[in-house]
């Protein structure tokens, strides 16, 4: 049985024998007793076997390493220790597989650079146990909200001939032999796997509107790839990205979209991964769920991008970046504007030309429909936008910023087939899990992080 | 409102005015009255609209073209006419998007090759609009299974420098200049993004057991590469993969998740599917609502490699491929098989020669603790095995199929610190789905299908 069960039905198992298996997390003994702190990985919480020199094989038992895997029978009684209300006293351990002494998941603190060198020991570790746990759970409150909320799913393709939005630099993806290349002095693309050069998706929103004008509403989730030489705490260059796209939807639905779905997803989770969020609270980022908590609970304000420069530059703050209309704001801006308004901020009408080409043109000639969320703790946390419905704009919007239109007639097409006005948004969801999780790199967010110059696992 | 709402509730809405927006599939008249065939995606059932020439532009309304987009008012009310209990009496109608007479997607049938080149415009029909609905249905089935039954979802990486199982040819990944390659003669492998070579996973199994082995119970659902240039109807070079990996769980242990995993998936997509599995059981494949039944209330039979070869040998069968102990079973051995026992069948024990690396070595020394399942109409849906957990017999087995072993120590390292008995499986989300929904070729259960030669979108 799972221990996450057991330890759901403790009473009923009171005075029951039961037969475990997992794993030990650390062995503590004196001349005639002993603790194992056991777990099988199944919950965050470690569950306590006790033996005794009453057992044929006590010596044998005291000295078990840590790591080890292991088969208890025993029966659940009551613990008169602290930290735990019952415990298993032992009727009989047997080593499944044992583990060596120079084991590197010791019961200490270990850095996290430490276990990022040994990603396939680390979710071992109560913080990386929890981490990714949450990401499960996440990604499935996601699923959860959409399915209810009559979405349909689309895989959207990862090989790709689009460069998507220009939105970053791609790999490319190719079966021809490079060293065949560099002796024979030519490049036969059209003898490439595909016939033609190919790459990995930015973004799979192009695609992501084909289905959203024949089903209403649908989103993606899936991985998405950047090969950008950037190495920071928030960069990878494999991620996993959720884009919604909603049919006859203008800018405010969209908003009103990210706001509800957030506050779900970060409401299901604090529900749903109760032990790990509080071990994240109490060991990552102190006030962690008072943050989250106040999220949910908070009504999200919205501005005009104007509106937001207008506040920046009357705020008696000395800038490293000066606030400008018709400018981006910088990491500093989003932090002051979330504590200006104490809470999530929507900054929409963005000026057109620091946007994409796909983004819905307003009457000003200047602004598009376009939206970030900035919360308190993350900085930019969504991006989305209503999409340019009018055919000629959208091409002449191509044009002007050199957008080939050969491959995209499909995609401008949708403006001709019964077009209508909608929207949609993307969320990076490690962006998500740093700011569910307090945890700030995003290195450790991810099982096996790929950054320039790694690729490890 | 979505369409599906109002569907679910109608009786509630009688009499009662309504706003929709959603798109014609089809506008029929006479001189004073017409219909339009209504729908927003949302459902695969259309609403009927209702219009008359009591309405100032019912000229304009009954030239409405098929494809068009548009915002409805009007009262619900009862259906005089037959096929459904409904209508809508429009009171309003405005055209948010035309759509020329010369759109491909007319209320007519189409073939699927046709389709296949429109395949930004195929979820508006009928077909496909079922296709991937049930895909968005049974890959939240999945999700919704293992959550409930405590596995940790994990996102395995799919740029990798290990080329995994062996199981197919990989695509490589690169940032280097190809024309730069041919120009200079040289591959300057230590300047690619990476630093080394690369490639797209063929699996994310390796990966899954180290989280296994912290977690207990994990599964991968994710999309999986083979450059393999095979132009059949059930090979695409991407397709989406669930492997889940379960430590302290033996062979037969194994089998009991394949089976009842199956089960539930198919029940969940009968029943939250149900218009759109009545669609592919008239048009797709008669039958297919009566065949996922049986399976549902099958006990799938599970016999070893040697008993099926003993049956096939016996059977009265002119075979093209004559079946041999020791060897690989074809595709009318499995066809077969499935017919002797009226149902799924579970084959384990398979000669080690032709399985992977991993699996664990059984102790007649031939064979290997493997198992594929095997469903009538399908073939084989699965394959799984327990893993190797002896750390000398996988190292040596490794060393004789020529497996590099100094990428992968990681992975053989699983066996010494702490390893346990345990297995795994893996199911192509495509082969599910053609089972599903009878569509034959892999082609059309992927929105943007990639073969060899062909990444079109």
């Amino acid at each position: 049985m799972d221990l996450k069960d057991l330890q759901l039905k403790i009473e009923e198992y009171e005075e029951k024998e039961v037969t475990l298996e997992g794993w030990v997390r650390n062995n503590r003994n004196q001349s005639n007793f002993g603790f194992i702190d056991f777990n099988d990985g199944t919950t965050l919480k470690n569950f306590q076997l006790v033996y005794d020199n009453s057992l044929d094989d006590f010596e044998k038992i005291s000295k078990i390493h840590v790591g080890s895997a292991l088969r208890v029978k025993g029966i659940v009684v009551k613990s008169e220790g602290s930290g735990q209300s019952h415990e298993l006293k032992v009727k009989e351990i047997i080593v499944l597989g044992d583990c060596p002494e120079d084991y590197p998941i010791q019961p200490k603190r270990h850095t996290r650079e430490f276990l990022r060198e040994k990603a396939y020991l680390r979710p071992r570790t109560n913080l990386f146990n929890a981490v990714f746990r949450i990401r499960s759970v996440a990604a499935y409150a996601i699923h959860k909200y959409f399915n209810e909320n009559n979405y349909v799913y689309v895989h959207t393709p990862l090989i790709t001939g689009n460069d998507g939005e220009g939105a970053g630099q791609m790999f490319q993806v190719t079966t021809l032999d490079l060293d065949k290349i560099a002796s024979s002095g030519k490049v036969e693309i059209e003898k490439d796997f595909f016939g033609k050069k190919v790459g990995l998706a930015v973004t799979g929103q192009l695609e992501g509107e084909t289905y959203a004008l024949a089903y209403k509403k649908i989103y993606t989730f899936g991985p998405t790839f950047r090969a950008e030489n950037s190495n920071t705490k928030t960069h990878a260059s494999e991620f996993w990205m959720i884009e919604p796209e909603i049919a006859f939807c203008d800018l405010n639905g969209d908003m009103d979209i990210m706001e509800d779905m957030l506050k779900y997803v970060v409401k299901y989770v604090l529900e749903n991964a109760k032990d790990e969020m509080e071990f994240c609270d109490k060991f990552v980022e102190k006030g962690l769920i008072e943050k989250l908590t106040k999220l949910i609970n908070s009504k999200f304000v919205r501005k005009t991008h104007e509106e937001v420069i207008t506040i920046l530059k009357e705020a008696k703050v000395d800038w490293e970046f000066k606030p400008e209309y018709g400018e981006d704001i910088a990491k500093e801006h989003e932090k002051y504007i979330t504590e200006y308004f104490d809470g999530p901020v929507f900054i929409t009408n963005w000026p057109k030309d620091i946007k994409a080409f796909y983004m819905k043109q307003n009457e000003d000639g200047k602004t598009v429909a376009a939206v970030d969320l900035e919360v308190p703790g993350a900085g930019e946390l969504m991006g989305g936008s209503q999409r340019e419905d009018d055919y000629d704009k959208l091409i002449n919007r191509m044009k002007e910023l050199g957008v080939p239109l050969e491959n995209l007639d499909w995609y401008t097409n949708l403006r001709k087939f019964g077009g209508c006005y909608h929207s949609g948004f993307g969320m990076g969801f490690e962006r998500l899990l740093i700011y569910l999780t307090g945890v700030d790199n995003i290195r450790d967010v991810i099982p096996y992080p790929r950054t320039p110059n790694n690729c490890e696992y």
